[in-house]
């Protein structure tokens, strides 16, 4: 179930716009606009899910298989060396929005960048720029 | 199938003794050994994949819903206030078992702890008293 106050849950649906690199029927995986590193990502489900306590079962089999997806992608589209998949859950831990995502952050050699990221501030145009190159 | 040159094949299938605290037909949850926090775990698969890219997508259906049950009992028996999941593919992004596998790293209020963690060195006494906590 939807809930009509969430953010990701209207970018999960499609009813705010978002650079969409992988979709399927349960989930959608788009760039995160305050990426750690090059190709910086989020796992959306489309149903409303706290967190990694209250999302169900099946629903949870379908996140790392969509993360997976968008890793391929990552690594044939953008020559990444690795990544990181993190998944926050509660204040305590980081989590910001009360939907459970998970971030797949693209590793490079000599990125300096730190699993415990500092967002930086890309462009529009940069992040298009991204995205055509992941999914063209 | 299993590596037999692998340390975590071998502790995923039991060859190995481990701090188990959760387990189903292809997976194994075991205390890490320099955690982050109190209770910081690992999400074993029982058969030998290298990281995300290598492991099938009915595996890595199976990896979430382990780290969700020892997610859950680490919040019911630890008191935990959250938790971050973490999980590193390639050495640009920090992996150093070539072994898929997923660190599950309980928070507390105030734990001052980072995604990017300092191991602690923990005597075998602690990690028994904590495993007995969660599993008992």
């Amino acid at each position: 179930m939807k809930n009509d106050n969430c953010i990701f849950c209207k970018i999960a649906n499609g009813e705010i716009p978002s650079r969409t690199l992988y979709e399927d029927e349960r989930y959608r995986v788009i760039l995160d606009m305050g990426p750690a590193t090059r190709g910086h990502a989020l796992v959306l489900p489309k149903e409303h899910f706290e967190n990694l306590y209250e999302i169900p079962d099946d629903w949870a089999a379908g996140a790392l298989a969509a993360a997976k997806k968008a890793a391929v992608l990552m690594k044939d589209k953008l020559g990444t060396d690795g990544l990181n998949l993190v998944q926050n859950n509660g204040e305590a831990a980081g989590q910001t929005v009360m939907h459970f995502h998970m971030h797949i952050i693209p590793r490079y050699k000599n990125d300096n960048a730190h699993i415990l990221w500092k967002p930086t501030s890309p462009s529009a145009e940069e992040l298009d720029d991204v995205l055509r190159q992941i999914t063209g």
